[in-house]
């Protein structure tokens, strides 16, 4: 008789939980993709209300700010120049065959789209290499965010013994014996003393100036309404709402520029990576 | 009067095609995707009939023909062996920092994704490194077609000064001191002697076993009807018949495996690549 009655209770709860999930899809379906594209063709503003949980810091999607690099400005641009230059001059390495740009190729979105990143000897690296697009926005760099700024990332990959281990001590001298650089570092600094400080600073403000090419998504927001196709809008909306996506990849850069422990750790297993907390030790 | 009847005599020409065009694009039209599919999910021998001009050589496409290297031969299997680590190894570079792999990387269908590669000292190179995915199959290798065989054209990287720099003469003796090399050519060619041919020769070896992975157009001929979408099958058509296309790209690879003259030679400009002729001397 139990058996009966738990049977029973068990059928009951899927047909209440199946008719609350299928009214809940119902009521998404309604909208219609003519409706979608009209809602959504609006400003920003007025688009539909997103699915945000409690807690949650939500910036609306919008167009993509400019980077604060300011190339018009001749002392940031002549900074800049120098270090376009360094940045893919394979000197830089241990080897004098590996630059920034052997891993952060412009042609790859200023990655290399490799697994993980290949460097000295061939060596490779745990993480794969990040694209350097709009990189002047985030708070932390690395994958473990275990730099606060662009200049403190940049020396480590130069230095790391499976990068492009250059002795940072040598650098200076080294580069100083290259005598085409004595006018970019005049231009950028005032004189031609080398020191890593500059170096450093000059990718860093090189860095900044690098942006992403305008997408679809980016010709929408700016009013050609015809640049994302039907089913991109619906994708758009399922983003926005229901699929929850928003609630950490908002903003115009689709990032809320924090942390988060999302489980993919790999705990004890081949892979493990513990990110952030191996650089906090702070389990959150 | 001559004006007007030049101007009645155009306007019947471009008529008459006109109606031409129309007629034609109708009776490729009336097959609908349902017919299309029934045709196409038959063996190939019953597919349409394809539109081959006139001296082209045709085969049709079909399911990929295994690589020729038999790995369960055990005396093929150790040259393949000692092939694969001498691909990866960048001691067989100047600088002992780029290896083959370097610009034919396995996670990127053994190409770099490069425009244009970038070798010894960050030279570039002026075209872009080819996938070695099945390479067995090729008659002629390099983009001009200039080496008969993968033993010949192994060498040519691997020297060039804007690649790997190696010196030839040097190579069997540098790569003799490394003691872990012996086993290996022990293995595969019954003495430990070191030799730029057989370098070469297992190096060719290797590269013959590499093969693509399965494509859903490769599920579709295995009798998956499923693996191709009806815009993948109307493609299929179109590329078979009124695009021509199959008239080139043909048999198992896609490819007639042979050279043609098609005008795209940016002849007297910035990127003039003359291609096969500037090996041959031919005017075809």
């Amino acid at each position: 008789m139990n058996k009966v009655f738990v049977t029973l209770a068990l059928i009951l709860t899927g047909l209440i939980l199946f008719s609350f999930q299928s009214t809940n899809f119902n009521d998404d379906d309604e909208l219609s993709i003519d409706s979608l594209r009209k809602v959504y063709s609006k400003p920003t503003e007025q688009w539909p209300k997103p699915t945000v949980d409690k807690g949650a810091v939500f910036q609306e999607l919008g167009e993509l700010p400019p980077s604060p690099v300011d190339l018009k400005n001749d002392s940031v641009k002549n900074v800049v120049e120098l270090g376009k230059i360094l940045f893919f001059d394979p000197r830089l390495s241990g080897s004098n065959q590996i630059s920034c740009s052997s891993c952060h190729a412009p042609d790859l979105h200023w990655s290399d789209g490799r697994q993980v990143s290949v460097g000295h000897d061939h060596l490779t690296n745990i993480r794969n290499a990040p694209s350097l697009e709009n990189v002047w926005f985030y708070k932390r760099l690395f994958w473990d965010g275990r730099a606060a700024s662009l200049e403190e990332q940049a020396e480590s990959p130069v230095a790391a013994h499976n990068e492009m281990h250059q002795d940072m001590k040598a650098l200076p001298k080294k580069l100083n014996k290259i005598k085409g650089y004595q006018p970019f570092f005049t231009a950028a600094f005032g004189s031609k003393t080398i020191t890593n400080k500059r170096i450093f600073e000059s990718l860093a403000t090189f860095q900044r100036s690098i942006v992403s090419r305008r997408t679809p998504f980016d010709r929408f927001l700016a009013r050609d309404k015809k640049a994302l196709t039907d089913q991109q809008i619906v994708g758009l909306h399922l983003f926005r709402t229901k699929a929850r996506c928003i609630n950490c990849h908002n903003g115009p850069l689709f990032t809320d520029n924090e942390f988060h422990n999302d489980g993919l750790t790999y705990f004890k297993r081949k892979y493990e990576d513990l990110g952030l907390y191996n650089v906090t030790k702070k389990p959150e």
